[in-house]
């Protein structure tokens, strides 16, 4: 590389005197309804592409264009290294949005953004979730340039901003195989995810995968009397009860024979470092609306939530569901279930063994039916890969050199169509915090934190540059 | 007694005699639409009671009265014995009926009275549940008044003739418990049951008795995603199953402790006798539109609809029922359940053992709530039982001296309410076939099968005086 990394103080400066302007481009952008969801809302998702290319074209990208999908549009943009031997950076954003209405308990108008009385945080749908997430990158780029001097990144970056995320992006596997040519990149950066908390900066290394279907059982042909025929005939519901409660073992592990293969274990080191995290059980089951904690033996909440494969009865219903009783054997019940996966878990081979599985636990008398709705893979980066160092260097740069700590995505999601149709390994680059408040009434992003991720995305280029130099040289112990 | 028993001829004469002029009337009867689910048939029900009363004044009733409850009325009647120590019988039956529409499925109108054309059968909704089995008695009385030369039964002989049985006898336990003392009887006779087959006389000699209910399951205070907290709170769905799956132990018996406390086992005899009904299993699944037997080991598929307690899953549902697919745990979840039980069962003793066996498998964090809908004893009467043997006598004269067998009735009914409230045994005089139909389209009664009702009816009240005579004074093996 032809430059000499800049002092920190440069990004920051620039950040900072960039501040104001770029809450304002945001809270117009905001404005925007871009509710993927709602039919009605199609022609706003469009506007919201196109605004976002726009400011990508004066934010300087030579290329920045709206892709078409069977749904609702993408923005795609581009702008390439001086060095041709740079490595390559994808990053993945969406700009659609939750749906969100005054009346669903919003103090303020969800399509407005709206500063708190100190500014310390912007209001509104899409500010965390993802529209802020997004647009830190205009910003962080505009300050790498000017901080190292630049006229181009130090990497060839390339933004993919999908529009129906928040809809279960039905069309980006087949955008990603379409234009897997122009998408090609050796890593992705997605930034659609969180840290732990506004004073413990973190990075997620990796996300879960899903695997998710159904179970239609068929008893007799038709409600049949318990009086009648009640103790001598298979019961539908009986046996999707059965099956359901036959998915762990008493130490909460999933019984199915053959989920566990491959799984990657927790290392001692990543065990540690959750560990590590104030976590406070509380405070964690009323985010989650629970009243109490539980699940496989030997591992923490985290662990389980983060790094460990599950089984869940998503619904079950079968039989009469009225209020009072009805004294029957039900025809036919159901069974939804789903399955997080762990790096080293292979999603087809998992719906295998469900299928075995369940083919073996169905008595005589009883029909069913498996479908799959749906497969996702999981990703993990280990914590030695060169490219999340260098992203974790880039944080605690922007943390004035924080300890950046690491954390897992629970969930499942697009990261794992880009690591798989791209091939490239995924990182994740986000500064929201659990308090955003992300699909629920009253979201919103602390604006210093997105300064922070600015500043993150300012430093990542480089770091990524030289990090790829050096990868494979140098040992990273964390 | 002072009457010499008539040879049976002559109860067969008179019964034959009349079959024109008797199926012309239960006609007139079945065109009454006493739908006692459908509120606009209400005053069709009441029509229906009052020209059963007014037929019953005809034969000869001294008391004939339409009693009203808080829903819909019954019939009363009343004629008694020259004889003041003669006992007291009281016959059960109902005048209301299932809902009908040639819509679904019949090929004649429901609520015509349509003889086949050999006039072996006659098509029309009640015909066999219950106005067949109720008016029979009517003819079966003149015969016993015909062929003994009196003018009055046999037996004080009392009608209590239900007005809601289809609609689940909501205001039959409040009725008996008003009107105790004018119900008193000895002896109970229920003619709302069926035989085993037209070339296999049977009677009834017990019904499952029942407790049914609901619990609900709460866990987390909405759905949550399970992808940010799947594996690691409890799952009020998947406990539903667990409960659901822990109510049978591998064998098919019912694992709640205490539940099998004081129930009567079935005699070597009765077993024997069971095993020599011609029980053909595949025909037996036909009609339970089931694919498959199975249920507690050990026991044949009539011992386990007859005679043996069950736990049945009436209804499941939580979370999630819509298509496709939805990665929530889900906040709450449901379990409707009913339990049949056999002689030597206390259903509130049932009850506790079912809400401590609950309440103990409960895990932290979730709240449960069990209600139980009501609770209806079983009733049975053993096989050396002197009214018992009277009845058995009465069918085998009206059935040419054929072996009457015994069934049992797997449901449960007002029999039982008659049984606590009244304090007398209940016996059942039915010959009613399993292919009538009840509750289905194209309900039939075979006709010759109401002239040996009738006739049965006109022997039985000879042979209870009879018997009542000499209980206790004879030994009788069957
Ligand atoms: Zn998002
Ligand atoms: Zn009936």
């Amino acid at each position: 590389m032809s430059t000499t990394p800049a002092p920190d103080n440069d990004v920051r400066a620039y950040v900072s005197a960039h501040r104001d302007g770029f809450l304002g481009e945001l809270a117009e952008w905001i404005r925007i309804p871009s509710v993927s969801a709602d039919p009605e809302r199609a022609g706003d998702v469009r506007r919201s592409a196109e605004w976002l290319a726009a400011k990508l074209r004066e934010t300087g990208f030579p290329v920045a264009e709206v892709w078409e999908t069977a749904g609702l549009p993408a923005v795609f943009a581009e702008w390439r290294a001086a060095e041709p031997d740079a490595p390559t950076v994808l990053v993945y954003g969406h700009h659609d949005v939750q749906p969100a209405a005054r009346a669903d308990g919003w103090r303020t108008e969800p399509f407005e953004a709206t500063p708190s009385d100190d500014g310390a945080r912007l209001y509104g749908r899409g500010a965390a979730d993802d529209k802020g997430q997004v647009f830190f990158h205009t910003l962080g780029l505009k300050a790498h340039l000017h901080a190292t001097g630049r006229s181009a990144p130090a990497v060839h970056l390339k933004l993919l901003i999908e529009g129906e995320e928040e809809s279960g992006s039905p069309n980006f596997p087949a955008l990603l195989h379409e234009r897997a040519d122009r998408l090609a990149a050796d890593t992705v950066i997605v930034s659609d995810t969180g840290m732990w908390a506004a004073d413990t900066p973190t990075v997620c290394t990796g996300m879960r995968g899903l695997i998710d279907g159904q179970i239609d059982l068929y008893g007799p042909d038709q409600d049949i009397h318990s009086g009648s025929f009640g103790g001598a005939v298979p019961n539908p519901a009986t046996e999707a009860a059965r099956l359901a409660a036959a998915l762990h073992d008493a130490d909460g592990r999933v019984a199915i024979p053959g989920f566990y293969d491959g799984v990657v274990a927790l290392t001692d080191r990543e065990r540690e470092l959750f560990a590590e995290l104030p976590f406070d059980e509380e405070s964690w089951l009323r985010t989650a609306h629970s009243h109490g904690a539980g699940g496989e033996a030997g591992y923490s909440t985290l662990e389980r939530i983060w790094a460990r494969p599950t089984a869940e009865v998503n619904g079950i219903g079968g039989g009469y569901q009225g209020p009072g009783g009805k004294t029957i054997i039900p025809s036919a019940a159901q069974l939804k279930l789903s399955f997080r996966l762990v790096a080293g878990q292979d999603p087809e081979k998992v719906q295998q063994a469900v299928r075995d599985w369940v083919a073996a636990r169905i008595p005589h008398g009883i029909r069913h039916e498996l479908d799959f709705f749906g497969a996702t893979r999981p990703c993990l980066t280990p914590l030695d890969d060169p490219a999340l160092q260098a992203l974790v260097r880039a944080m605690s740069k922007a943390f004035d050199g924080a300890k950046i700590r690491f954390t897992r995505e629970g969930g499942s999601g697009p990261a794992a169509d880009l690591q798989d149709v791209l091939g490239a390994p995924v990182l994740f680059l986000g500064i929201s915090v659990p308090s955003d408040g992300w699909h629920a009434p009253n979201e919103k992003v602390e604006t210093d934190l997105l300064m922070k991720g600015a500043e993150a995305a300012a430093h990542l280029w480089g770091e990524l540059a030289a990090g790829t130099r050096t990868a494979g040289g140098e040992e990273v112990q964390q």
